[in-house]
């Protein structure tokens, strides 16, 4: 029944010997360099840098200074209505936002539809930096009509949680439809992020609604591939 | 309230105009030279090159030959318990599965706990690419226990739909724990998909259990980020 047509044995070989390095290896530990890593499996220093820049990529090493090192596991984040805080607390990571910018827009014509709001409305654009326990992990734009959440102008502090502050004014969350895809980042978003534009990005979509169905919020956020995993439960229902 | 720091507004300029002259074309249209398009927009080609690789990465527009084309919209999949194939056909596509290899392997700790069967007990490793209308969308590595799913090998032809086979013997779908991530594919995954390694791709790994909470599979699969995008309606359930 073995039909595999493509095989590169080496590249595999230097990845299971990796990941066996990597599970006996606690968080911090410094990875061999490719040299060493070469020698000691017999390949050439390209197959070991394949390899380990694919491990970059999955976030389970990372660079610290002009050395590598064992990464922390990924931010697992439920795909839920819960918000990002929610998200990052129950995996026990302190979260922390950093406002980058909180301007007027002009809505056209896709978020007039999203919103409600008439072609032309003022929406509002708030973006932030997503932080987990400092470190920088994602970059979210939510876009808000000022006839229903102008208020929070004047009382929200943009470090902390928006859905926190939402609900607390007696709105419910209701439904979201969130769209998944992955892209890489522009260089102002990997700048942004801490990251490059060679690194890939999971990108989300969602927009809220309250419990009556009427639109709260449309958001685009961008989180670092290395540092965040989408976790969904999925039954019959 | 305008606190934005990094700006550059050359690329976002031309990613603003691309993006309007991608809205107003056809599937198929030929988008003009990046020389063309740096004359036409006033900026360096490298401005255009960068914001021409973002559409490209994002699926926006994608090579024909020596020139570059608007693509159609990605296949916009569930996430849900339906199969590959019932997600295809709802986007109206044709889905399609190639065999690559059919093999059997030894359980593992990990794969011993997550399939509910002995260390060393033997398990099919099935791995297909996965097609809609004919293109190298996806990469599916599926792992069922040779016990309780080995009549598969007697019955089950890999071009069909595994989840289709696995129903009709009586098994219900019960729920699937599904964790979506970014990679970028290795050199194999890359030849298997039809794309590069520099192109980001989807990863789901999912394990999914029965109506009576017995494991049925283990997957874990890739797609291509610039062709496959998944959903979520998300509810405060």
């Amino acid at each position: 029944m073995n039909t595999d047509a493509v095989r590169v044995p080496k590249t595999h070989l230097v990845r299971t010997e990796l990941d066996g390095l990597l599970t006996g290896s606690d968080v911090g530990d410094p990875v061999p360099s490719e040299r060493e890593l070469a020698v000691r499996f017999g390949v050439a220093r390209e197959t070991v840098r394949q390899a380990l820049h694919e491990l970059l990529v999955e976030g389970r090493v990372e660079r610290r200074g002009r050395g590598t090192v064992v990464s922390r596991p990924k931010l697992v984040q439920p795909l839920s209505l819960k918000s990002y805080t929610e998200g990052a607390v129950r995996m026990g990571r302190t979260p922390g936002r950093v406002l980058v910018s909180w301007v007027d827009v002009r809505a056209d014509a896709a978020m007039s539809a999203a919103l409600g709001v008439a072609v032309g409305a003022t929406v509002m654009h708030l973006e932030r930096v997503l932080l987990a326990d400092g470190e920088r992990i994602g970059l979210e734009s939510t876009y808000l009509s000022v006839r229903r959440f102008g208020w929070l102008r004047d009382s929200f502090d943009p470090a902390t949680s928006l859905y926190a502050a939402i609900r607390a004014s007696g709105v419910e969350f209701g439904a979201a439809l969130e769209r998944v895809e992955t892209a890489l980042p522009s260089p102002r978003e990997a700048a942004l992020l801490g990251t490059t534009t060679a690194m890939p990005v999971l990108m989300l979509n969602r927009r809220t609604v309250d419990d009556a169905d009427h639109p709260i919020e449309v958001v685009r956020a961008l989180y670092r591939g290395d540092r965040v995993a989408f976790e969904a439960a999925l039954t019959d229902r």
